[in-house]
């Protein structure tokens, strides 16, 4: 469809799609750097998402969703220093966090988020 | 943005935010009866989305999609005994219902919704 | 309302629903084959959301997004292999996939997707 535009197109997934005015990610994990801490993991997946979003020509001022599935729900404070630093005050999207072991063991968190473009 | 609106904007998220002709809420969970049962909890989600959705100019008349998380899926039973009674027939919402631990131990489910405005 | 189009609706949930632009399903799961294995599950679940699709008057080359719920991610690369025979190359929507216990024991793979009209 000339009007859906698909980002990082793989064989399996999008890594983003653009149709009626917003973006919605793909559950970005942090392959870079799954031997990381929950810290250093929350960073990779929020830097994914700033580039998908800039890839589409939004940025994190205009979230609207976000979903967060952590491995361990032990993880939950730290994930929220790197989380509550990253967002725009005046600008949080909704979120709902809850835990579910990821696609790899060595992945902590799991992040997809929807934003205006 | 002026066109996003958001309901109840919190340093680490929005209760719910507005756009493109849809309410998005955050999972609501029942910090207020997190000592109540399985019953007590869904009936206060159920009213704090009924507030989200009233504070944003809609219903429950109008909701499209629901998410449920369930911290054991024993509740599903009695889960639904409320959300049956609260849901407008022939106005029913997709859903999905699944397992998963909670941010707080004592949180036995967590629902998210859209709805048109 | 008028605008609002659901299919299936049922008195707890609707199957799908369209509004904006937009079809949002269920979290479809394989009532009929729930003694099946990973790869007739999958199947059966992505046959159901072809025919929602086909009910909205669009199809998988259309898809924007999809969530997948695994019962246990041992059953990830089993699933994948129905998963990828079946996505359009070129068409591939945004997911998420993860652990969560679904809502009968027997159950080994929910999927819920969004596509556009």
């Amino acid at each position: 469809m000339a009007d859906i535009q698909r980002i990082d197109c793989g064989p399996r997934m999008s890594q983003a799609v653009c149709y009626g005015g917003l973006i919605h990610t793909a559950g970005q994990v942090a392959m870079q750097v799954a031997d990381g801490d929950i810290k250093a993991q929350t960073q990779a997946v929020l830097d994914a998402i700033d580039a998908l979003l800039a890839a589409a020509g939004t940025d994190k001022s205009k979230l609207l969703t976000a979903q967060i599935w952590l491995k361990s729900m032990s993880d939950f404070a730290a994930m929220n220093e790197v989380w509550d630093a990253w967002v725009l005050q005046g600008s949080t999207p909704t979120r709902a966090c809850v835990e579910s072991n990821l696609a790899l063991d060595s992945l902590k968190v799991e992040i997809a988020v929807t934003a205006a473009l």
